[in-house]
Formats: structure tokens, C-alpha cells, sequence
């Protein structure tokens, strides 16, 4: 079905950067994860810590493997600009000099009492989430390039959410707040990832149909983004049986 | 044979880190590239205009590789102290706000008095130095990590042979001199990323089996920068006939 509508438009003319931004924006109102119900108690305040505690370490596993999945993208350019852009993506999560994304995410699970070793093993992570996680690892590595850098436009719609989840999670969770540096520094990084992405993006996307295909790996993110907090919420909040094996919050 | 010599050592004990440099030093003295015909007549200042310009060229495509290989090498480690410490090999060969070594290399290029695009278009590579360099990469993409990162150990060679091909350089071909911005830089980098990568094989290398694959990694490794120098010296020094369509040195 989705390989029959990406036909159906390809005879169409391609977009303007303005018509292309348009409809990737509608896939992010309709698919990102902020209207996902698991996001949607965190922000309304209704999550446990346990479940916080679930997240923060079910979704570590997603953060370790963002270098990974930017080193193979910088593998698959040949073009030393784009690599040099490309190579800050790296710096921010894994460090450069401060302490990098990775780091403060592991500073935001201490801060829902999990132990940091506990974490980094990341040996109590749900199947589901490692399935999803490495589903992005495949595309990045098997889709085309333009692929592979689309599906990193889950930036563009990261500001809101992160602004609107900093300013939940300071509110309803306030023995986090010392933990939220990762947040804090991704309100100003994703937008500039996002708007370097969408420009080489429009510019590498010559033909309707590449635009196509960068709209669809947009899409297969998105999916990805949410089956995590299917996981999670199927496991953690409602009715609730996380496999032998993984994470049992102590809480609950 | 290889494989015997591996299986006949294997049941000897683990090599002390003074051992296992002396094995690793004993492996450059017979088989890396300081030692090819190719080289042996550069640094006695006996190649033409035409021959540098084959050597810069070719080797372009080897330059042009590296920070892909470093990529993949990134991308296999689930070590963020890895990962931050082997970043500085993209930064150096990227560049990192200034010239990086892929940007030194085209300088030299352009001194030996080829156009830039010519040169970064590869069009004109010796199908032998290609199929040397792209078996780098997929020694670094299918080998274990230890391999891959064992395969860099060249770079204990590396600053000797730079010292003496930079006097050799600026003696014999003085109007090279504006083009050696590469190996100056890497006067110093090679000897630090060979001390990180040796103290990490070192370290990882665990079994006396795994010690002699790091070696035989960097043997592979010497015979692919070997292999580069063959191709060229078939084609541009004796008896000389690249193939069709490669590089053709106008002065020769």
C-alpha cells in the first residue's frame, strides 16, 4: 500500500522546498511520538516513578545507539563537507570536552534513582525497544543515503515536545529537575540538526520520487520513535507484564 | 600458510606489551611501504614531475577513504570513550575549523601542478591502488574491532618515513615544498593515534590468539599500502602502461 502511493505521486511534480517542509510536517503532527499515550500521561503528570524509571532506562538503549547509527551515516559520505557537518551530531552525544547527550541521559535516569552501571548494561532493556532501535540501524544502513539522513528529521518537531516536556516534567516530577540537562541542551542542537538536514535533504532529493522516499524513511522513524512507547506502556503502564527478564521498577 | 604460522603460535603464552611492540616493530621493518622500489626512488629524487603527480593523484583515493574507514570503525564501538578519542582521526583528516588533511593533500596535489577537481573526481585511479584501498575497508567492516583498529598500528611506522621523505622532498623537489602541509601534521598525529590504538589493542587483545590476529592485521595492512606502490610503479615507472582511461602524466 505505502509502495503503491509512493507511485501514485511519483508522476507528480516536485515540490518546492516550502511544499516539501509542508508535507513533512504533516507526517510529524500526524506520527511523532508527542501524541503518544505513554508522553501523554508523563506530561500530564501521571506517571510513577517506576515508570519514569522504565523509560529513562528502556530509552537509554535508543541513546547509546545515536552515535552508532551518525558514525555509519558519516561512513556513507563521500563528501567531507557534509561529514564535518555531520560529525557535531557525534560530539554532542558522545562529548567534546563537557559532558555530551549520552552522559546527561545517564544523569537523568540517576536522577529517577536507577544506578548508572545498572543502565549502561542496558541488560534489563525490553525486546520491543531493541527491535525498534535496531530497525533505525538497519535503515540508516541499508536505505540510501538520503534515506539515512531523512530519518534523522524527527528534529524538526523535537523543540516543541522538548519544551513542552521540560516544562512537565519540572513541574510534575520536580525530584527530576536536576536531571534534565539532556533536554536543556537538545532545544538549541535539534534545530540546527534539523535545519542543516532539511536543506541537504531538498537539495540531494532531485526527483519527486526521492522526495518520496525521504518523506517515507521520515515516516518509518516516526514508527520507530512510537513502537518504543508501545513497549513501555504495554509493559509499564497498562496491564502491565514486562518479559522475564527486563526492568521491574521496585515501585510498583 | 598464514593460518598455520597463526594455529603453530597460538598455543604460546600471552605477549607481554614490550613483546607484542616488538612483534608489531618487527612486522613494519619487513613489510611496510617505506621499504617499496616506488618510494626508494622518490626519496632519492629519482621520479619526474609526471610519477609525484601519479602518486598524489592515486593516493588521493587512499586519503579519500580514510575518514570513511574511521567512520566504520566509530560506528562498531559501543565505547563512548572510544568513540571521543578515535573522533580526532575524522577532525584531523576533515579538518576541524582549519585545512584537515584531505584539504593538505589536495595542496599537494595542486604543487605537483594537477587541477583539484581532477584529482578529487577519481576518475583516473589505477584499478589496483582502488581495489588495495577498498579491501581496507572491508578488512575495517568485516573484520572483529580488534582487527580493524589494529590494522591503523602502520602509524607506528609512519613518522620515520615522514621525517626522512619530507627532508627527501624538499632536497630533490623544491617545488613540492609549498604542498607538504600533510606531512607536517601528521609528524605529530601519527605518533599519538598509533600510541592510543597500540594501548588499546593491548589492552583488548586478551588471548595470544587474539595478539596474533592484531598482527596479522597489520600485516594485511602493510600489503595493501604495499599493493598501492605496485600498481603504480607498474603503471608509471617501469615498464609503464596505465591502463585505459587512468592517469597519464603529460610530461612522460
Amino acid at each position: 500500500m505505502g509502495v503503491q502511493a509512493i507511485t501514485m505521486e511519483a508522476g507528480s511534480r516536485h515540490l518546492s522546498a516550502e511544499e516539501l517542509s509542508t508535507r513533512l510536517e504533516s507526517v510529524g503532527a500526524e506520527r511523532y511520538h508527542h501524541r503518544h499515550p505513554f508522553h501523554l500521561l508523563m506530561h500530564e503528570g501521571h506517571l510513577t516513578r517506576g515508570q519514569l524509571q522504565a523509560w529513562a532506562l528502556n530509552r537509554y538503549y535508543y541513546q547509546s545507539r545515536i552515535p552508532i547509527k551518525d558514525a555509519i551515516i558519516l561512513s556513507r559520505s563521500e563528501d567531507a563537507n557534509f561529514r564535518r557537518a555531520w560529525r557535531k551530531r557525534l560530539a554532542d552525544q558522545d562529548g567534546d570536552g563537557g559532558a555530551g547527550g549520552l552522559e546527561c541521559w545517564l544523569q537523568l535516569a540517576e536522577a529517577t534513582d536507577l544506578e548508572r552501571k545498572r543502565v549502561c548494561s542496558c541488560g534489563e532493556v525490553l525486546p520491543g525497544v531493541r527491535y525498534a532501535v535496531d530497525a533505525y540501524l538497519a535503515l540508516v544502513e541499508r536505505g540510501t543515503l538520503l534515506e539515512a539522513v531523512a530519518s534523522s528529521l524527527t528534529e524538526m518537531f523535537a523543540k516543541h515536545l522538548i519544551a513542552l516536556r521540560l516544562d512537565a516534567l519540572r513541574r510534575h516530577y520536580p525530584w527530576l529537575t536536576n536531571g534534565l540537562g539532556y533536554f536543556e541542551a537538545r532545544l538549541s542542537q535539534a534545530p540546527e540538526d534539523a535545519r542543516f538536514a532539511f536543506e541537504w535533504v531538498y537539495e540531494h532529493a532531485r526527483t519527486r520520487e526521492e522526495q518520496e522516499l525521504a518523506v517515507r524513511a521520515l515516516t518509518r522513524k516516526c514508527e520507530l520513535l512510537w513502537a518504543q512507547l508501545d513497549a513501555l506502556y504495554f509493559a509499564y503502564v497498562q496491564p502491565g507484564w514486562p518479559p522475564p527478564g527486563a526492568f521491574r521498577p521496585e515501585a510498583s
